[in-house]
């Protein structure tokens, strides 16, 4: 604190996240001090587009290109990285930590790829990284598991965990539109990227699964592992069947520990799923997020709010401000691991293959309208042990023409599925490949 | 820690939630050790009926009924205070912190009325005091507004907070019974009290919104002061008419900071409540809690999750057990205020008195089966300027006897209601009080 009674705070990158954090710091900083006990100020801004206006008054704030000189001034007790990316971010990540500055991040990404060199590098540097943002935006899900939670046996995390492509099947749902339609809107509102790939194929839901993963079992970091698909396949036929099955489609991110047998195994898993249209997952519209925990003492538990956004996202970042700040002033480091397990304590788990999910599952043949096609698909599903539950088919295809059929089963094993669909996407009467959505229950 | 590398948990009553904090600490231990780094052991415990079997292993444990001694032992380094109540528990908690053991307690009725003694001996004494489970059960929702949220200009704070409560609405609205036949099957299950007073009056609903609103606000303790009313008045005949206007009825504890204009205004509250049928809270059913917590910077959030229950209740205790371990295996203490503001930031807080609330509100009218009587009620709402949104009267009274009629009225202030309520009820054809529910929106 170099004798200061106040926290110096270095931000990296002001685009919309940073901007949020000084103007967050700017409002709050009365209430901030009523609870940290001294001032927490933004004394330094390091960003490469010096010039545009960004709506937030940076008065006797350091403002200039120079991240390494920002990171190296004596003022910066804490360092801000909001610059994304994984080199760059990286580099000075590590550089702040060697140098014993605790740093606050939302890089997700980075995280979840070279977790554990930025954690051994703080270690060793005497300092301390929070990324509380980087998950559920302003929801304070990794503080609740690290720390709220922290006497349970974690049974399981499921989450909407990323708002783009909630906004897009919630838009979808309303207005019956195409996955494509709704996109470019979103693209044009801001809501998605250009290159919206990351969000929609659901690569940053599998980077955040990652990371409840780890804080939840003591997992370590295994996102090149994360079977993912994304919501590019979903049809407004899709989300009306749900609804008639009694569902919802969201994209769930999803990671159990099996227990039960021998060696643990870890469910880990990212996809367009139905869940219960009467649970409370259901009900998380737009871009909003939410995450059900289940421990074996709590029972369940449900975390909701903005998932991103300038200011959530801030508050976030701002809270573990906080918290770096009263450890800066008692100069105190590693109170609670990064991911809530000491890091000796944390392993590589096996995967739990997909093929051994069990569950029911909802599929859609598009077939010709011929007598007996129906038949052959019956056939091939009970070869496999598959029956099913419900079935709609709604109108006739013109002549020559194809038509949809939807079918809710009863659980079956995953890959049991896979076999009765290889079988039956060779049938001459089925006309495409067939869709295959998973259903989570008890939720 | 006496040289141990250990942190030694003395617990002072083993009744329902002691006893899950036994089991929790013993199931999981390893959990707990490889997030703290050494065992947290329940070294000894207090209660004054020490046959009982409570179904949980006390093996290596000292059981007996001297709590003195418990928090006197130089092998306990954390006291576990679960006896509720106010003298005996304020007399040993207090004896904890002056001898600078931490405690851990989930006594909000005591924390309610005598916090400010409480958290001053813990001041003194150079100890925490840490009440998790005092609200919400094993929800973190104490743990995410002193740290979550912290960033934030808190806005408002609204709960589902008694199971109880929440239990008994659920159930008449499934079965369309009255409230006294569904508390008597409450009481019979345990899931109410034999004395339910505390839980159906609001009264422990509002002790838990007293802390949340000094930990929101930085508000001093205001438990004598909350308006509160139970769910004893609502009849299976509200439920229903609430479902028609697009409601469900809870028990919500409400607290709001109304900082427009001059000095800023506490709201602060517990009633049955109308929410609007499609918001979070209204899908909270059973003996579940929620509460919505909406800040400035982070907007709108919810936390869900079991209100009460042996091992939910744990699961909050331990947690808190969890964090002061940490502390004290490195000699530290008051990190966080325990209110989350620092004591001398706190501040009492004028009440926004109710005759100032604004809203929509439901009023059920009893009345005799006259030509004229609805004209005469209209034109008193109408003199108070307040205005009918919808109403609905169903059936005919037999001759001489009266019907409801339930009307939901446009927003008005609750003055003004009052003030016409107390015209209409002298109403010669008005045979038994007005009912009037609120109604909160914007959830």
């Amino acid at each position: 604190m170099s004798g200061r009674d106040e926290i110096g705070v270095g931000l990296i990158g002001l685009g919309t996240i940073g901007t949020g954090v000084a103007k967050v710091l700017q409002r709050n900083a009365a209430e901030i001090e009523a609870r940290l006990g001294c001032p927490l100020r933004l004394v330094r801004i390091a960003d490469l587009d010096t010039e545009r206006d960004r709506g937030v008054s940076l008065d006797g704030i350091r403002f200039d290109s120079d991240a390494e000189g920002l990171i190296d001034d004596p003022g910066v007790d804490l360092v801000v990285e909001l610059i994304g990316g994984y080199d760059v971010a990286q580099r000075l990540i590590t550089r702040a930590l060697s140098a014993g500055k605790s740093v606050v991040t939302a890089n997700k990404a980075l995280l979840a790829l070279h977790g554990k060199a930025l954690f051994d590098a703080a270690e060793k540097g005497g300092a301390d990284i929070a990324f509380e943002a980087s998950v559920g935006g302003g929801i304070p899900i990794l503080r609740s598991l690290r720390e709220g939670l922290n006497a349970n046996r974690i049974e399981s995390v499921r989450g909407i965990i990323n708002g783009t492509t909630n906004y897009i099947l919630t838009e979808m749902e309303r207005g019956g539109e195409d996955f494509e339609v709704v996109l470019k809107r979103a693209q044009e509102l801001g809501y998605a990227e250009a290159d919206p790939s990351f969000d929609v194929d659901g690569i940053d839901a599998a980077h955040k699964i990652t990371l409840l993963a780890a804080m939840a079992f003591g997992a370590e970091l295994t996102f090149e592992e994360v079977p993912t698909e994304g919501i590019g396949q979903i049809e407004p036929i899709d989300i009306d069947a749900a609804a008639e099955f009694g569902f919802r489609i969201k994209l769930l991110a999803i990671t159990k520990l099996h227990r039960e047998g021998g060696e643990p195994r870890l469910e880990v898993r990212v996809h367009p799923t139905m869940v219960p249209a009467s649970s409370l997952l259901a009900k998380v519209d737009g871009s909003m997020n939410a995450v059900a925990v289940a421990g074996d003492a709590v029972g369940p538990t449900l975390f909701y709010g903005a998932g991103a956004g300038e200011l959530p996202t801030a508050s976030a970042v701002v809270a573990d401000l906080i918290e770096l700040a009263r450890e800066r002033r008692r100069a105190q480091v590693g109170r609670v691991a990064p991911l809530s397990y000491l890091p000796h304590t944390m392993r590589p788990l096996p995967l739990l293959p997909l093929g051994e999910l069990e569950g029911r599952a909802y599929l859609r043949f598009q077939v010709l309208d011929r007598p007996g096609v129906l038949a052959q698909i019956g056939a091939l599903l009970g070869d496999q042990g598959i029956s099913i539950e419900s079935l709609i088919q709604k109108g006739r295809a013109e002549p020559g023409g194809s038509v949809p059929v939807l079918v809710l089963t009863h659980p079956a094993s995953e890959a049991a599925i896979r076999r009765a669909l290889d079988g039956i996407d060779q049938l001459p009467d089925v006309a495409a490949p067939t869709r295959f959505v998973r259903i989570e229950e008890d939720l």
